[in-house]
């Protein structure tokens, strides 16, 4: 395998956005990614769409064609991947496989969802598709509910408290309302997160990340090859993926994943770097507790210690490991087939220095954490500037 | 790239299947695929699966960590990819890359669709979202009216006829009555079938394919470690992709498909092989219009001659290019996810000579095409057995 670079990277704002469709959000990344690259459609070998639930939300399937011509790019193979919220980061995963394995030499990845078309219950069943429909979903299980269920339990082994789940979403508000592309930018009190109405308790408004539409595009090459198109390529130091079943209740312990702990191994191994080596990591806080949780499979922390790590203040962006100086899925947004590579826009715009008043100090290697349903699917990406 | 081999491939019957859902079906194929390469679930590195539109037709989505898991494969990278009615054959297509770059030693691809859950009124509407719903569906378009303009189009400029028409149907329903796999296993005369009711004309009942529960999967691994597994493993001698507009309207002429022709320029290239060398094939014969125009875009006739070519029985049994000996999409079932690797399980079948009464006589070299949309994509592969 040689080694891949990013060399363009660009996002839409998240939010609601009614006067964008599913293709505009996608076409206006994708062509943010290439500008930034100094890429032309025609030297894109291969093109790969993560997203969830297109079909669902929108009506229109068979999108990745139906973006990539959009783009310019027709006759090149255009595939869509789904792995629910995780579904571009194994785009992505994909890409660069097709990139380093030496068959393409430029590809582009897009990550898109068009949520706000659907009325909020009806968005609800469509996320309860990526958990298990004949088993849980059955029962009445939505994704707030399992993750309440798993945020239950870890209170319960571990102490982790109501203040501790606030406290992430007091900073990834507070990183937010510095993101321009933030769908959510206001700054909460830990009182105002503490009290907020119940979703499904112990969560609550704030435990919650947002409905969102929106799109997120990288452009891949050959790492030697990465300074013929920008200033600035961010490596691939690491990228893997990892599966696990689906329905919760089939894990021994709800309060970790597998797949992330596998994934991450996988990552790490090919970077050949620890937790410790990482600067600064984008997670995947659906839900507050999933960034505990996170927090820990990753092995940024020990086992149970996420929510004290968090409430200590040391996941702030002068901590001594920022998590979501972006504003997170909290307050960015969550347009789940988007997050995968929003996530990695976000590394590679720290990475660049191009973060704004959201800059850390430490910023040369960033670690990704995009997950799939309650743990299913996991895909951690590791990018260095250096 | 390293030479690539199918070492076990298995499929389940295709039909009206109640007592069968879509992850019972998916995990029936990938056991007997697993069975005739005589692998372990812990020997496969990556799971590919093929599937169009399963949240739409049964409220599961994530399905690939969902199949997988069930198939004993916890934790190796779970993917679906989709292009509409090329689903799988993308799935198969990125399966390829994935061992040919040496990234995997051994892969398992498996395509499903459940679609008989549906109203036949909502699976045609499902179906539409691989046009392009914004123009052509808004219209009120679905694929037999989209296929039924093609054929009006290629009758108009090439004197292709009603009869051309029906002597697919009758080829291919002949065929299926001797796959026990086949979901419309009866015999019609070329009366019935240039007689039978319209569903969009010049399109009658009997041009179009049907509605159809099924799975289907392949193992693949390195072609010089393939013998440890199968005592006929089947060579992947050339596979390609290539996309297009998903909206008819965009094409400068729709009775030819770039994407096909695209796809089989570059698969014939890695194979080495032209169209005069292929012994048989599996043509994705939604409507019997499209396997006109796949006999054309191929190359194994002249532009405008497919109708006339099918007609006088050159692609019979006995003919000097068989098609679709295994009943075809017509006669064997369409279940959409799993079309592209049913093909490919065909084609190993004939090439293993295993295709009973079948079995075709020059069976060495077969083609597959599978087609997504109205030419957005197209997947075309060519197996071997020498």
């Amino acid at each position: 395998m040689r080694p891949v670079a990013i060399v363009g990277a660009g996002k839409t704002p998240f939010g609601t956005l009614p006067d964008q469709d599913l293709r505009s959000l996608a076409v206006a990344a994708g062509e943010k990614a290439l500008r930034n690259a100094h890429v032309e459609p025609a030297a894109v070998d291969s093109f790969y769409l993560g997203n969830f639930a297109g079909p669902e939300f929108t009506a229109q399937n068979h999108l990745a064609p139906y973006i990539s011509t959009a783009l310019g790019m027709a006759g090149i193979p255009s595939t869509r991947f789904e792995a629910a919220c995780a579904s571009s980061g194994a785009a992505f995963f994909q890409a660069f496989m097709g990139v380093a394995s030496g068959i393409y030499d430029m590809v582009m990845v897009v990550g898109v969802e068009k949520m706000t078309c659907q009325p909020t219950p009806r968005v609800t069943e469509i996320l309860a598709g990526a958990g298990d429909c004949a088993t849980e979903v059955k029962a009445g299980s939505t994704f707030p509910s399992l993750f309440a269920m798993i945020a239950r339990r870890h209170m319960h082994d571990f102490g982790t408290t109501r203040r501790h789940l606030s406290a992430v979403a007091v900073k990834n508000h507070e990183n937010g309302a510095l993101n321009p592309d933030a769908q959510m930018r206001k700054v909460i009190t830990l009182d105002q997160a503490m009290n907020a109405r119940p979703i499904a308790e112990p969560l609550n408004l704030y435990d919650c990340s947002l409905i969102s539409d929106g799109a997120a595009a990288v452009v891949l090459c050959a790492a030697d090859r990465a300074h013929e198109f920008s200033e600035r390529p961010v490596k691939v130091l690491g990228v893997a993926q990892a599966s696990d079943w689906v329905a919760l209740d089939r894990k021994p312990d709800i309060t970790t994943f597998a797949a992330v702990r596998g994934a991450a191994r996988k990552a790490y191994e090919m970077a050949g770097l620890g937790p410790g080596d990482i600067h600064f990591a984008e997670l995947h806080d659906c839900f507050t507790i999933a960034e505990i949780v996170a927090l820990e499979d990753l092995g940024f922390v020990a086992r149970g210690r996420g929510g004290f790590f968090s409430a200590e203040g040391c996941t702030r962006r002068d901590g001594p490991m920022p998590i979501n100086a972006s504003g997170g899925l909290k307050s960015k947004g969550h347009p789940v087939g988007a997050t995968g590579v929003a996530q990695i826009c976000d590394l590679v715009q720290q990475i660049r220095c191009e973060a704004g008043d959201r800059q850390l100090k430490r910023h040369s290697v960033g670690l990704a954490q995009n997950l799939g349903g309650s743990g299913a699917t996991c895909v951690v990406t590791i990018l260095g500037g250096r």
